[in-house]
Order: structure tokens, then sequence, then C-alpha cells
């Protein structure tokens, strides 16, 4: 029996996380859900999972539930990194959007949790600093993201230097076949219908404009120990293939299943083994018949190009794109950029901020707030 | 340094596992190497890698060569046999086509040694006979066939509890798009035409008849211990996948690479790791796509429905099956029975013999004989 904390657990990670708990009560037990500020929805799944801890990072959420803070639910970042270093877990699922989840990923490696993380963020500002805390303390990095999945699947126990490269797909989003020109004349609601994947509002957005290809370059980068030149992106409308791993002798290995974020989340909590389960819909190759590949058009997704030049530059470069991003993305949503703008802020933010280094979480943490009011300044 | 016999060292097979050992001198060193008759060529390749022992299986061969027979060359099936056991090598490549191959694939397997079997004919003749001259002779069988070669890579460090299904790969050969009409027009010339491998010319055949899948099918039983029901078969016209594996969390893996059996054969020498070979092409998914899928077509194909219907009897079946085989490709290269007759020989056989056990190798090559007997009776 393994027991999960869920940071993020009223998002669309965390839900399916609790999804993949409900079918295998033998197998996980909940001890933790922790969110941003629903406390209606966490307040549901507390009397379903029945948790020894419960956070949420608003302080203010529980203003007039003092029911909830008798029944011990904490609440603030502090009650949230807590929970990431919870005692009693085994695995911390940190399901939080964006840089804010970067100090859990950390809490949890350094106390030697297993961490299944959805927050790409945290490798993509702090790679090294991630790392870093799993060595010191003792704590594994398993991906929850589809690709990085499919990559860890692929690989298994081959040795590091049998893996010759890397090829994420890409569904390329909803875009795709947008000419430039039309491409000005798209809003929020366009951007937000994904063709194959339902994800929350901010990593669909990214799956629009393939930034979110970029983070998940970076983040493969550090999972895998990777040089950039190894890692290459190839579009796959269908989102069937989930990523290929080419091996030094010449073989490749894909993973493949319908799109769903339950498989990748009960191989994130199971990894190595692989428990039965029934309710996963698999891949079947005569429905799935014809798989297309196609590559990745920079042109009209200049956030991806910035993104992988970010990682390549590394130092905090990789930290800027990611807050400047956060910062577009933002304004993207509430219709105060367009969508081609939002690499322009991007760009700017590391034009003037992504030569700098970024050796500590300190200095981290500064650049991701100097890029984020950088980035707001050219909103 | 692993040391090697290869039996078969002439054929398509052979060759190809040579062109892999050119690659890697510091890594395979050829101590044995045996042929059916074919004195000239092996003559060339023992003066190339300067093998311990060389075998013909053909007892006259030698005759008018007494420089060969004595540099030490042994002839007939025994020397042949000697080989396979040869006490100085690690790994034998069994490349021999047919049943003939069979008391080789158990001689190395008594012996100790890790089999290298692309004589698909040994598991299918007799697999639980084969399996325990493993056990008992604490050997090892890899298969070579490049969809067996996929699945033990897909399957990986995978308990056997954590396979739900494998699907095999079928280019569906030269008569794919063939109407039944069609079909009764088709000769030898046009069936050795295959359309992504190249092959010898026993398989060849067996590919247009899809009877070559059929066998494969059983020896997917064998090797990795699958009833039928979970062993499927999907066309695939370009040989790029080269099968699949489902687990039983619904995930699934594919190996993909362009056709060419020297990775098979490199892995099978090389397996559970993978040395770097820049030799050999890669899957690119770019050139590659689109991936396509299809149903096996089991009417205009019925070799394919006899030959798993013969591995779900069990008992003599499968080596029946196999012999009548053998004898209707043999007599259809011969232009002695059209291309659709090959099944009705096969029917033959396979109702006047396939009802009878088989339980010990004797009995195996006994209705083996009776078999080719029969079918030659139908040609």
């Amino acid at each position: 029996m393994k027991r999960l904390v869920i940071l993020g657990a009223t998002g669309s990670v965390g839900r399916s996380a609790l999804a993949v708990v409900r079918r295998h009560p033998g197998r996980f037990r909940v001890v933790g859900l922790a969110a941003g500020r629903s406390v209606a929805a966490l307040a549901a799944l507390a009397a379903e999972f029945r948790p020894t801890r419960v956070a949420l990072a608003d302080r203010a959420a529980l203003d007039g539930r003092p029911e909830l803070r008798a029944a011990g639910w904490r609440t603030g970042p502090d009650g949230v990194a807590e929970l990431a270093a919870f005692p009693s877990a085994d695995i911390v699922v940190n399901a939080i959007v964006g840089a804010a989840g970067l100090r859990h990923t950390i809490a949890a490696l350094e106390a030697g949790k297993r961490c299944a993380l959805a927050n790409k963020e945290s490798l993509v500002a702090a790679g090294e600093i991630v790392l870093d805390a799993a060595r010191r303390g003792g704590g594994e990095l398993v991906p929850v993201d589809s690709e990085h999945s499919a990559i860890l699947q692929c690989i298994g126990e081959a040795r590091p230097d049998e893996v010759r490269r890397i090829i994420l797909t890409a569904s390329g989003g909803p875009f795709r076949d947008l000419d430039a020109a039309a491409m000005v004349g798209v809003d929020a609601g366009m951007a937000l219908r994904h063709p194959t994947w339902e994800m929350g509002a901010k990593i669909t957005i990214d799956s629009a404009t393939l930034a979110n290809k970029a983070l998940e370059v970076i983040e493969a980068h550090f999972l895998y120990g990777l040089p950039y030149d190894r890692i290459d992106v190839v579009v796959h409308p269908t989102s069937i293939v989930h990523s290929f791993v080419e091996f030094v002798d010449g073989s490749v290995l894909a993973q493949m299943g319908e799109p769903n974020m339950e498989l990748p989340i009960l191989h994130a909590l199971s990894w190595p083994r692989r428990p039965p389960d029934r309710a996963l819909c698999t891949f079947d190759p005569l429905r799935s018949s014809p798989l297309t590949f196609e590559p990745v058009d920079t042109e009209r997704f200049p956030l991806f190009g910035l993104g992988v030049e970010a990682g390549r530059t590394g130092g905090a470069a990789p930290a800027v794109f990611n807050a400047a991003n956060e910062v577009a993305v933002k304004a993207f949503l509430e219709g105060r950029v367009s969508f081609r703008r939002m690499a322009g802020v991007v760009s700017g933010a590391l034009d003037a901020l992504g030569g700098r280094t970024a050796d500590s979480l300190k200095e981290i943490l500064e650049v991701d707030a100097a890029a984020r009011r950088h980035a707001a300044s050219l909103v």
C-alpha cells in the first residue's frame, strides 16, 4: 500500500490521480490533499478520501469555514510545503500549475519521497537544483507528463549510454493547420479547444503555442541527462504515440495509447511495476491507423524555438522563459495580449534577463520575479 | 568477447550475422561455421573469419576438395550437431532453414548455450521439447525474427504477468492487394518479390501466403508463454513497426526500425545490452509517415488460419503444419503446385495427421516424416 499526497488535487491532473486511486483502493491510500483555493471541491475530496492532512495555498480560503479549520485544515504556502514532506507519505504527486510548484518538488525530494511530477516548471526553472535535492534527500523524480512517461517506459532498464536520442511527439495543438495570417485573430476560447487532450487552461494555451513542447524538451534534458541535440520533436496530430526512444544500436521503441492522463499517473505511482487496469483505453492499431508525423513549424510557433534556445543557453534563461511565458499566458487568457504577441513578451524578457546565471534557489526565485515584472511591463 | 557458432552461415540470416560480426570485431569472434552444401561460399567465409571448426551438412559436399577435409572440415548432420554444442562457443546462431534445424536448437540449449534462433520451425514443430531442453541444459533461447526481437525489446524487464497481449505485425506480402481471382495466376517468380524484406526463398514464399505469420504466432506462444487468444496479428505494409506489446495497465510499447535483419541479430547476440552501431538505418518518423494498419484477410490467405488453428490444437498439429508447408513450398517453387493449392496440401495433411499426439523428439520426427509423405502424395 503506497501512501499518497496530492498537491493540486482539484485540478485536472489531481482529479485524474484520484480517479486512479478510486480504482486501486488496495494499492494506494491518500494521506494528504492540497489545492490552491477551491475550498468546496477540496472539502468534497477530503470527505471521500479521508486524508490525514488537508491544506490550501490561499491563506484567506478558509475565511467563513471555521469547521474546516477546526478539522485541522492548514492554509498558506507553508501548509502546502508541510504536506510535500509529509512524513507518512511515500509518493507526492505534484500537480500544482506553474513555478509555484517548485519549492514543493524540492521539499518532497529532500524528504526522500518519490515525486510524481506533473509540475514540469520545477525542472524547467531549476533543473540542477531539483536534481541536487533528489541526490541529497534520496528522493526519486518520476514524470507524469505523458511524453516523459513514454520515454521512461521505453528506456526501461537500459543504461544511460544506450540511449542515442529521444523524440517527443507534439499534437501540434488546435492551430497546427492555421496559416500565419489567420493566427492573428486567435482568441482564448479558440486556443482552449485542444484537439486531443483535456487539460487545464495554462497547459492548453502552452499546447496551442507549442511553448509546452519547449518546456518538455527542457524537462527531458534534465530528467534523462541528454544534451539538447539529442532531443527532437515531431508533430503527431492524433497524440497516440506519446514519444520515441532511439537506442545506440539503431532500435527505436515507442509508447502508445489513447490520450488519457490516468495511464502516465498510474505508471508514475507504480513504476517499475505495472498493475492491471482495464479502465484505461488502450491503443488499437486498426482504430488508430494511420499514424502520421510532421515537422514542427518553428516559424508559426516562435515560442517553441525560444524555449528550446533558452534551454540550450542554460543559466537563468529557462527560468526566465518559464516565468515570462506564465505572465504572457495569463494576459492572453484575460484578453490583454494577442496570441501572436505572447512570443514577443517572452522574447523581450529573455533579451533582458536570459543571460543571467542563477545557481541557487534564491537566485532562481529572484530571476523568476524579475522576469515576471519585465514580462508584465511588455504586456 | 562472445564466441559464436553460426549454423546456416551462407544463407540470408547467416550472412547478415557475419556482417554484424565484421562491424564488431572486439565484441564477437566466430569459432564455428556450418552450411548445407555451399562449399565455395563457406570456404570464403572460413578464410575471412578463421573459425576453429567448419562443417557442411551434405556428406558429399567435400568430394574433390581434399584440402578442406585435410583442414579439419566435418561433413554430415553429426558434424553440424557437434558445432551446435561446441564447447568453446557462447552463442549458437541457428539460421538453418526448416525442420532440419530442430536437433541443433536442442543440442545448443542442452549444452547451455544462448541459441539465437532464426529457425522458427524448431519451436513450431517441437515447442515443449525445445523449452525443456533449455530448462535441462541451462540454455537460453533468444529470437532473431524481427517480430519476436521486437517483442523481447518491448517486454524488457517486465514480469510475464504484466503482459496482456502481443500484436505481431505482418507486411501482408506481395499479394496483400491482389483479389482472390488474380491469385490463381501467381507463380514463384511473383511470390519471391517481397515488398519490404530481402530473405531466403522459403520464408519469402511463407510471407506471401502468410504461413510465416502463423509460424510466428506459434513461435511467440512458446517464447513468451502466452495463450493464443492473447496473440494478435495486424497487417502493416511498410514493415516499420516490428511488433507491439500491450501491458496489463493498458500501455502499449512498439519497436520500430527500417526492415533489416542485422538489428535483431545484433540484439540477439548482445541482449540485454545494446552496443553502439551506426550502420543500422533507424526509424525516422517523418520519412516513415504514415504508418498504416489493416486486418489480416484470412479468406485470401488460408494458410494463416490453418497454422494458427494448428497451434491452438497443439500435440502434433504444429509439426504437421510445418512439415506439410515445407513440402508445399518446395513444390510451389518447383512449379509443381499452384499458389492457391499449397493450402490444400497442408490442410489435407492436417486432416490426416493433425490429431496425433507427439510428446518426444522421436515422435515429432516420426510425425514430421509422415506429414511430409502425406503432403507429397497430395501434390
